[in-house]
């Protein structure tokens, strides 16, 4: 188990990356703006949990992980304040925390793993909620890069892929899941060639992942969604590497729209497809990916300024999709490696020590 | 055959539209300038062939048919400006004008046409030169209205239908090929929903489909093209409707970027792939897609202004890309409809009266 004064010196080097998604400073939560980059690299401060929940919902800080994450700090804020003043409900705001995004899993885990401090009476409580909010972050970067080193250990030297989103050190509280297994994979001289699909309406894959991989020195080439079939046609891809933002327990995977085009696509011109995700992403309450609601986001968000008073306009704007297990190569958690995941694999991933 | 009266009638008839993606006024070429929509209805006046050639080039005016019918024009224009000035190079300039774009068929077709009445001697090559760029706009639109016949006969009642692009009155010479085929459906009344892939990085479904149907009262969604599983796992789409660049001679279709991806998805789901192509765009003498050279745009139009001076960023950026005829359901032509297109029977289709 950590020691505090092992935790400390995690942390400490943890924080010596070109950028910090996430990061207590000086008793105050900051996030890196996600909406900013790659324009402004500017971080906004969280002195309670009601910043730190809008802050989800409005996309500051995304990513499974990094929701979990800031959700464990976002509930020793909360604390704090239930401390400060009498009135404050505390069980209210830990509510409005949870449904600040209804996709990720990680988020009510996070709180969850919170709540168990809390129901414990101590004189140390608030302590506790910050170390393990820190512990949360630290073993969450750990964990990345083991899943990186078990990702890259699947890939081929001379290996072109592909990724969707940003399943990277911006997603989570460091390192990535899908861009740990590239950077992994980079560092291992593996990769000739790293390709991201600009992932609209967001385009978190041209203003994230193209910028954070830049950061660190990888290479990387942006195509719009539309152009995978002529990707994988014409530039001999070997895989396609995704985060998750849930994965069901008959291994279907939710995940950023756009995602399961891929997993077909990759299948129909014979492509790899690997989904990289923590433990703390795989739902097993939850039996399959059709029983996991999707978030609809505003339709502002495709129309942008071209419609804004044109009523026969209108835009469907799912956020996450369903992959199913089927079509799935490779599942990649902290553990190892669960090739063609399915219920029965998974469940024994699950159990190994 | 076509008397200049009945000419100038249809002529006169084909103006009355809610726009005119291109129109021939007052000795000259008027080109509804496509990069300002939906925000602006503004046109850009020709002069020269070369100022339509630039306008080709610049995506003022886009989509195969629009393209030939511009460089119709274009033709006439270089040929007065040959006859202004003696030091003009026409033979140049008809080069420069083919070159505009690399992909389409239309555009080379136009010239050749023009280049019949050119290799004939007569006081009256003006006349006819001008005479036959009306005759070719006034045709697209016939054409394309049976296309829009021929092809909404496919279409079931209450059916849903996606499509791609701008293959609408924007991309021809009104009217529209797969938007002709929606136009004809939805008068019909057999459309209950119509979707509009916003199509990245030029939002043509967005900025041009979508605002197209809308000025004839056809309500559209728009959605981003990674929704297109979403859409076709849970909104019961029964076809994907889309036009084309080129139709090689074994029925391989060349179209905008992100086609293949839908044809592919459409077989998976189960969903039937039209394409609605004139005669114009088949290329016979194009044995199959692999040989078509694919035009690759600029990578800034993808990278915008986030990435001007970041040399670890770069894009790869095709703007079309090949669907294999094995994908497509059905094509629709003036002729009428081949289903399950291959070389033998688009060949039979050509010989047809």
């Amino acid at each position: 188990m950590y020691t505090l004064r092992v935790l400390l010196n995690r942390y400490w080097l943890m924080q010596q990356t070109p950028f910090s998604p996430i990061r207590w400073h000086d008793n105050h939560l900051y996030l890196l703006d996600q909406r900013l980059l790659p324009e402004k690299q500017q971080e906004l401060v969280c002195q309670t949990l009601e910043q730190a929940a809008t802050a989800i919902s409005d996309l500051v800080v995304r990513g499974a992980p990094a929701i979990g994450i800031t959700a464990a700090y976002a509930v020793y804020l909360g604390f704090r304040q239930s401390r400060q003043d009498p009135a404050y409900d505390l069980d209210a705001a830990l509510e409005f925390l949870t449904k600040a995004r209804p996709t990720a899993v990680n988020l009510a885990w996070a709180v969850s793993e919170q709540k168990k401090i809390l129901q414990v009476e101590s004189e140390n409580t608030a302590e506790m909620l910050l170390v393990n909010a820190k512990k949360i972050h630290v073993k969450d970067i750990e964990h990345n890069q083991l899943m990186g080193d078990f990702g890259a250990e699947l890939i081929k030297p001379g290996s072109r892929v592909l990724t969707h989103c940003n399943a990277g050190a911006l997603a989570t509280g460091g390192y990535g899941t899908a861009l740990g297994v590239i950077r992994s994979a980079w560092a291992a001289q593996k990769l000739e060639c790293v390709f991201a699909s600009e992932t609209r309406p967001w385009l978190q894959g041209l203003r994230l992942t193209a910028w954070e991989l830049a950061q660190d020195g990888i290479e990387v080439d942006v195509i719009t969604e539309g152009a995978v079939s002529s990707l994988f046609s014409q530039q001999n891809i070997q895989w396609v590497i995704v985060g998750a933002d849930r994965v069901c327990a008959n291994g279907d995977v939710i995940n950023k729209v756009g995602t399961a085009n891929l997993a077909i696509l990759a299948r129909h011109y014979g492509v790899s497809f690997m989904v990289v995700a923590p433990l703390s992403t795989i739902d097993t309450a939850t039996e399959s990916g059709e029983l996991v609601p999707i978030e609809q986001r505003e339709q502002s968000e495709i129309l942008g300024t071209y419609y804004q008073s044109e009523n026969r306009v209108s835009a469907w704007n799912p956020v996450f999709d369903l992959t199913p297990a089927g079509l799935v190569s490779a599942l990649v958690t902290e553990k190892g490696v669960v090739l063609s995941p399915d219920k029965q694999k998974i469940t024994d991933h699950l159990r190994l020590k």
